[in-house]
């Protein structure tokens, strides 16, 4: 039996029946959905977001694509690319449309990470981290011979040399960039041991240099505007001259990439800069709302916060303090605190494995066992990572379903 | 072409080609294996653990089967029971192997936990937390109708009496066991409402009240064990009162549970106590390592270390620094911080989503990019929680292939 005209009407039986729309979206195979995906998509596709059981990631479509369009629009303003790091998202359908805006590819920080989106059709992607082992050159190797757009990061003369017998065995070129660090984590010093390592490079046939990389993760998250610019275009000195030696030396400099969500308005001020692996700013979270903005706002609003956690409440019995559905499992960090959309007035620990645990002191209503709550996340990416699958909301009504598709690939 | 027939060609064989030894593993198709788990079984059986693709999570099993053992004797030897709570290794295969040593049944956190178990073959489970929604009572009352174990926690009148309604529904009596908190987090609070409870719902036909929880997840942790063991004891007075008062009037009590890994030789002590809910002592972590044991010794050696994540180092370039590809998304929490194995000097920093970063004053050796390290968890259920697989390990080769059968089910 179909759903009555009425659109109370109509909710009120998806409420009760669990049953779809009229009009669900119905996804081709190309991606491979699991049936137990197909089922929820079913089961959820047009109901409110505030029926969802939950634990359950949610993003405001609105607030995403005018996100993906701010970001575009901004950069582009500045002569740079986006490269969207697909470690925050891991989500084939969200690549789709920062490809469809205009981005010029997609990072990934895994060879898992990339197998799995290249699996569901996005295939210009460049990987940020080395794969130093033999498996791992293997299978990186084996995504260059899926796409001729792959780009390997390689930071060491040997991985250089293990990637181009891998390409000879494969009869291929492979395009690389050079990960040069900023600070002390990953990539080869910026120095004359990374042009050494450019160098070397270019004189392997199998592989072919395209530039370099320079991702200042420290940067990132610098309180106030002033510092954080200050400090990001300090560390990427050293990277910088990197880039103008390989460029006297005639050496490829197509890509020039790095920086931030936090950084994307100061990358343009680094001579040569090409393009900007932008992540967190699709959903924001409480680490990046608390950095501050250009304008000495102490918000950092550049962007529209779009993603939060549905929870429900489990005990209401002790004065001052609710218990909820979703802890650590839900929400990994617990610094900073998770928001609680609505009620400033609550203090979120996500200290316990399976529970959350409010105390407050003011709130605007009465809370009853089974009500909903909304949570802003501590910190997006390591969250996205832990469901597999993410409710798209337009005006509080569930408008799709997507699959994570790379969660939990982290080799 | 088949691998020769001494160990070490055939271990050289395999590492080369990443193909399977001769004896594989074959599982039957009852757990529902995907065809990716089917690959992952193939490739990796019989291999070393030092060849594994990282960050991949291990077990080893001879720790694994000795915890279960050492476990089940100690409490069977205290008149108790043991009811492990699967919210800690989400395994149907680990939960087989403990109701095969004397478990009365299995625990779940979450509903969906209980239906990935269940849809695995482990059929005598026993929620210990509620589900107030009416999405979730209709989930639940699936499961009692899938088995006539499956045991629902209820700890608020309104929620027993949608339990009722649905069971009638279903044409089933549902077993019930009353939460009762130790503490303020989840829980109808110990006395005379806990009381009323009990008896409303033994008045209720479609519904059979076994008995009670009472879960102290606060004390599980509490360093020293006189603290522990007095705090403990405190702390659940209330919860013995509860149950004297059912035992008075003729209610059941046949359950009285609660408990864990940190007061698993505590629990004895309090007047009726049945069964533990014991988790983490199959796998120890550095957060119960540090709680100490009745002997008065600092470290807590009860059981065994059995798990660990394998990682490779990616930077090694900085003096007094390593950087791994084993960071929030492979650790989750970064407090207490990780243990590396072998080297005491090492302090190890998982604050990064993608990268560790080790720092140190002495090693035992110096590490080359591509080497392998072993880390023991900062804390097991939430770590355990981002893989889809498990490697089971005997004396460091790859025995068994489990999946994380209720990964990623937190609702």
């Amino acid at each position: 039996m179909m759903p009555a005209d009425s659109p109370a009407s109509r909710r009120t039986f998806l409420a009760a029946s669990g049953m779809a729309a009229a009009h669900v979206w119905v996804p081709t195979g190309a991606n491979g959905y699991t049936p137990e995906e197909m089922r929820e998509r079913v089961s959820t596709t047009g109901i409110s977001k505030w029926e969802l059981d939950t634990p359950a990631l949610c993003v405001d479509l609105d607030a995403l694509e005018a996100n993906i369009a701010t970001m575009q629009s901004r950069l582009a303003a500045k002569g740079l690319g986006a490269r969207p790091h697909a470690k925050t998202h891991k989500s084939a359908d969200i690549a789709r449309k920062q490809l469809a805006a205009g981005a010029l590819g997609i990072c990934t920080s895994k060879v898992s990470e990339a197998e799995a989106l290249m699996a569901a059709g996005i295939d210009r992607i460049c990987m940020t981290t080395t794969n130093p082992s033999a498996s791992k050159v293997r299978r990186a190797m084996a995504l260059s011979r899926t796409s001729p757009h792959f780009i390997h990061a390689v930071d060491d003369e040997k991985n250089a040399r293990d990637l181009a017998d891998a390409a000879r065995d494969a009869k291929l070129t492979a395009n690389v960039v050079i990960d040069v660090a900023v600070g002390t984590r990953s990539g080869i010093p910026a120095g004359e041991g990374a042009v050494a390592l450019a160098e070397t490079i270019s004189r392997l046939p199998q592989l072919r240099l395209r530039g370099l990389l320079s991702y200042d993760g420290g940067a990132q998250h610098i309180t106030g505007f002033a510092t954080r610019r200050t400090t990001a275009l300090k560390n990427i000195e050293a990277n910088a001259a990197v880039f103008e030696a390989l460029k006297r030396k005639g050496l490829p400099t197509e890509i020039f990439s790095g920086g931030g969500t936090g950084t994307y308005n100061i990358q343009h001020e680094v001579p040569g800069f090409t393009d900007v692996q932008v992540g967190s700013y699709l959903f924001m979270d409480m680490q990046y709302l608390a950095i501050g903005n250009a304008e000495g706002g102490v918000v950092y609003d550049d962007f529209q916060r779009s993603l939060t956690v549905l929870a429900t409440v489990l005990n209401n019995r002790f004065p001052g303090r609710l218990t909820t559905d979703a802890g650590a499992k839900a929400l990994t960090l617990n610094v900073p605190r998770a928001g609680v959309v609505g009620e400033p007035g609550m203090d979120y620990n996500a200290g316990s494995d399976e529970f959350g645990v409010i105390t407050y002191k003011q709130a605007t209503k009465s809370y009853a066992i089974g009500d909903k709550l909304e949570l802003v996340v501590p910190h997006c990416d390591p969250v996205v990572n832990l469901y597999d699958q993410i409710y798209g909301i337009r005006k509080d009504r569930v408008e799709v379903v997507w699959p994570i598709t790379a969660r939990g690939k982290s080799q």
